[in-house]
């Protein structure tokens, strides 16, 4: 239940950041506060794909993974809830015209792809000795795949901050709805893929410091 | 006496960086220097609400506390005037006109909240040992909440730089003071959350590294 | 095998960073994420001159050298085809129209200088314990480096990635091919002098830290 | 002869990445590369100001502070002078026209006053145990600088590099030779205070990390 609470905060003020400020630094600077503030209590996922991905790993219970995504859940609709409620605007992702459905899915799972191994990575390494930057590689990690994925793509690889604002922007007659399932499918199936890599990776890992 | 004065220059600093560059970027790094230098003396504050936390927490005594924000609102004060006689401008934090009372107490209420709680949780970490990234951490989350508050809600979350820039705009027939209200209060209001927050995170604390 | 592997998905993610992007701060944040996933296989070097500079200095076997290079110039190749498909350009580096040849090659070595030996310093320290922040200042001196020669030089810096962008131009007609030279050669001729300074600093390193 | 060498290539690199770039960004990174790399050589400052002022601290003797003023001084004329032929312009600093000589003169002592004192305490911290991140530090702290000086008063606070790009703006038949007192004396006034101010604090210093 602490879990939980926590995941629910993380998300609402990730999702706050995001929708307010539309800005990959923002975006990222706020997952690196949110990270150190959150992993005295959780693992500080605040992505249901990365949660995903540390359960396939055995990084974390079936029972603690029901638990983080209910958090999550809760708190990327409450959050896209305050933005609306602030800024009068529903800010939701989608992709840009001209990019191509083929190159919309490529793109979010290479990113989603590239995100969730970097958390894993930092999170989850070798010997449990976190490097002391760990909260600052994951979230201006986050900024850059932003910066690329923003103009092409939108700011997906969350989906629960997408769901959230596209769950708000369908209450206010916007038809975003439809990419969701790009939104929500692509990082579930990289999550599965930066899982086995993780795993992987960590056999291999013999340099000195991590 | 040292406390006093140390905190009194480092808002003196703070201060003259965001009135002179008005930008979260700028703030942010500056604030990152007084803090890799401040900590030698003090626990570098720098942020009334901040040292209204640090005593719920336990962390400084009363007296310490007094000597703080004694040196903090002088520090404000000049810094303030000083930016006063270097650009001709009186630079007062304000809402943007169309964010409502409501918006405004709630955005000042949930950043000064997350400012303060990540404050703490890098300055007095359990085990008191601190990651040696905690001043940068620090750093780059006060420039992501400015980025998301400037064009909203104003550079708030600090109730001596606002003091001080609002005193002089005071001064200078400005009508900011009307704000200030929220600009002191919010952030107290939070520190308050953010102490009991960061106690019962203290608690929880089970992670390898910090 | 592992370790082209490794290489060539590293440079792909890295072309398709710096293609789609074309911005410096964007390709150093990937480069951060790329080697603190990649250092757990390899040593990351996601450049051939970088490897070849590594080769010189002893940090790799011969098999190594040409296993990481193969990597690289496969990873370049797809990623910079990636990049085509997805953004239907070709994102060829090129020297402004006023840069002379004579500064165009002073200035791409002395850059391709200062990031590998930047490179070396931190992924090879003496008594080899690295600095944890490695990763981080690797990847914002790339964005350093490439903030200075993008208006000036393009964003070279890397025969690998620059090697596929070209060849892409050149199905696509592009005349980028005849810059080639430089961005190859430049960048090898500065690894060998970054091998000798690294080598030579090795042996006056006395600070306690690292 | 070594440190000479050294800190001359050092500045001559600095001056090169101040004059392309003229950016506060491309500036702060690099020096935070040279730092790193430089290290193992010298005490990395490639700045007449940081050196008197180590030497004033008693960090370096007089015969060091003769040789990495020398080669400061070599490295700023010839790093200038790569800088016109590579641009065809002389960058040199001068304050903003708006700026009265006082506005001029206390704040290029404020920020190097600031920037010195940084310097020095992440450099040469009590118990003689450096904070993994100085470099960075050190580095974000003169872009933090240089982008609250620059539209004021410029891009100063380093006697070497300002005396590099004045002296060659002076052949060039520039006026901004009548500004290089400040830019000389004022530093070297701040680096005294800084010397004693890093003096007082060394005493202080009882937290636990660094």
């Amino acid at each position: 239940m602490n879990k939980l609470l926590a995941e629910s905060i993380g998300v609402f003020i990730l999702t706050t950041a995001i929708g307010l400020s539309t800005s990959p630094i923002s975006a990222g600077i706020v997952l690196i506060a949110l990270i150190y503030i959150g992993t005295h209590l959780t693992d500080a996922h605040f992505n249901p794909a990365v949660s995903f991905s540390a359960w396939i790993c055995g990084k974390i219970e079936l029972h603690e993974f029901t638990e983080y995504v209910s958090g999550q859940v809760i708190g990327a609709i409450f959050g896209a809830g305050f933005v609306w409620w602030i800024s009068k605007m529903t800010f939701a992702p989608t992709p840009a015209r001209t990019t191509s459905p083929f190159v919309f899915i490529a793109l979010e799972l290479l990113l989603s792809f590239l995100f969730i191994l970097l958390f894993l990575c930092m999170m989850y390494p070798a010997k449990r000795r976190r490097n002391p930057v760990f909260g600052i590689v994951i979230g201006i990690g986050l900024t850059g795949c932003y910066l690329i994925a923003d103009p092409i793509i939108g700011m997906g690889l969350n989906p629960g901050t997408t769901g959230g604002f596209i769950l708000m922007d369908y209450f206010n007659n916007g038809g975003s709805y439809q990419y969701y399932p790009v939104y929500l499918l692509a990082p579930c199936i990289s999550a599965i893929g930066a899982a086995y890599a993780h795993k992987y990776l960590m056999e291999f890992r013999t340099d000195i410091l991590r």
